[in-house]
């Protein structure tokens, strides 16, 4: 079951990476526009994610992103070794899908950012974005909604592309695979780090707004 | 409960500004062409709306708007000392949302927008997207379909920020709190008094629309 | 009831145009880029018809179109009088929602279109334009999947804007009192005769194959 | 029975093809931007496509797709001559939906393409579009989400008509068809064949990968 659970999120985050890459250097390549751009980005990543939660949830619970994997190891829903299984299997999937990218549009496969992504108000914009997308997550399951998680996080990473001034990764396995494409979706490796601590921390701020909403409570049903 | 309530709205306004604001700023830093903007702003504010919604009925009633929570009053369905509340918290949450959205694009947290916005077509068209609204929440709730309203409300507001001449403001909250930031979606403090009126009328013609067409009638169901 | 009714498709005729109309007008105020234009016309199209369907159904079964009441009429689940009735509720009902978006955007109330749109190959599109909706409408209706319908004649909209060299009319009354618009979405009164002409065969059409595809099969269910 | 089935593949692959043709026509008719071109034959091609599959899938199977019918005929769930009937309807269907497009906006009914398109770059976008299209299908099968298919595929096709380098043809029938038309969506005919053969390379690892990731597990409900 475990190497099911592995490919699950081994497929699932490659085919979101090479979905983000790919139709960023697709919309570039059409478009000099770049709202027309983003438009293009955020509409093929919102539609994958939502196939991709849906077929995937009842494999490996479809996180594709070392943050909600390493939520559920706090709250004693994975192991130790089954979380690192799946930070390996999102990160290694991840890769694997800016390289395919990079292959379709005839960019050498591995192809380091360049695109330095940097200041306080862009690592605002990665808490912001993490913040709401944990907070989504969480209290979805907590309302016995989970069936509505493929469209509710397809919706929030929709918006947030274009809401906050990262363009929201929210993703630390995905912020390392786009370090290796040298296009629209990219960023340069040292710019990496920051946002993934800025990622923790806002996964932690809406993790604790999520305790601080439903705790005692009786939401849902 | 109240505390919990009174954060459902401060949460749900302060993110549905903190949206519409910021992805209006990223529209414009992004394409000089308007029409791509309004689209950018449309599409960010439809998917948070959709989740927003979604989420947080179960904790507060999701109403983010004093036109909503002030039919509930006049309904008896809200105490007094309750609707007091719930404004305060849509208008402190709807500021916070838009200092955030400020912040996260560089601007000032607070930056007072100069874009004036009057004319009596504009008041027009606050009226007509304020109508719609109103009729479409208590038409759903009448018709016992409640579950829509997320995506009712939503793909309201998507369909009015491009055929109402004022892009659908139709939020006395929101509409101040938007008068905190000089930028694509913001509104001159002077502009917002008509604004807000013109969104009264349109509730109270809303609601009659709504009672005219469901009166000893057995819709629904 | 027969009040209720003509209110139900009065109103949603008049907000149905009264969208197609402004949003075609803010649009082109927007952007010179027409394919911007018919991109917002469509998206906001494809919302409010998703809602005016939706909440009315159950009030006045949402026609909104004399094509799908003359049908009905034909398959006896209309009176005479009450398909005269609908037509009446209809045409005045789109051709005020053209007023209300003219007022909205500072045109006058009634403003004849100068846009003649003429061609063997726009009367084409309706034809196309008109069948789908017909045959969609009344499959989904044989499947038992009615509750579908304010999505898939939503969605069919939407493609046809774009696929249908005449931009989709599909609806006499929409047609009509498209013509009280010199904007975007306008026609010229005397193009108005050759479309509805080329409807009505589109209906017949779009009827006949309904009717071939599933008589005396089981579908649905 | 078998004639309603030929019909509902013929009727489905045709509305598609004059969907994706039309709205390509259409859209470099109205704009020189090559993104908004493809974001509008990308937004009509994923609303017919929901339509189609929901409505003709109780007549038909709602295939449309030489790979699907093939993939069926070998899981022994169609007989070999009604897989060839199948392909004829799907071929023949495709062909008159691009010559009706044509027509539609006044191009010759029949008009080669010069379209090339090759390049080892292309074909691996068409093994990805291919590969996943076939794996969403089959896993959604087995989990007994049948319902949710017309959704997954029409949001596969969005998606990956924006980040495959090919834009996504993953269609024989489809392919084919499309070398009818000298606009924005054709393809030279000598491009065909490769394009095809990528193709049946794909949905073999799509039905690999579903294979894999399905056999000997209790995913799904």
């Amino acid at each position: 079951m475990l190497r099911k659970k592995f490919l699950g999120e081994f497929i699932g985050t490659a085919t979101l990476v090479a979905t983000v890459v790919g139709s960023g250097i697709m919309a570039t390549n059409l478009s000099a526009d770049l709202g027309i751009d983003l438009l293009i980005n955020t509409v093929a990543t919102v539609f994958v994610l939502y196939i991709l939660i849906t077929l995937l949830a009842p494999i490996s619970g479809a996180h594709f992103n070392p943050l909600v994997s390493a939520i559920a190891y706090l709250r004693k829903e994975l192991t130790a070794a089954h979380t690192i299984y799946f930070f390996i299997a999102q990160i290694l999937g991840g890769s694997l899908g800016a390289m395919i990218a990079n292959l379709m549009f005839e960019h050498p496969a591995i192809d380091p950012s360049q695109n330095v992504r940097d200041g306080a108000n862009l690592l605002l914009g990665e808490v912001v974005a993490s913040a709401g997308l944990i907070f989504i997550i969480f209290i979805a399951i907590k309302q016995g909604i989970d069936k509505k998680i493929p469209r509710l996080v397809a919706a929030w990473i929709g918006a947030a592309y274009f809401f906050t001034s990262s363009t929201s990764f929210a993703n630390p396995a995905v912020t390392i695979a786009r370090s290796l494409t040298d296009s629209f979706s990219g960023i340069k490796f040292s710019s990496v780090p920051a946002f993934i601590a800025a990622q923790i921390v806002g996964a932690a701020l809406g993790y604790a707004g999520f305790k601080t909403l439903t705790s005692k409570s009786k939401s849902g049903k």
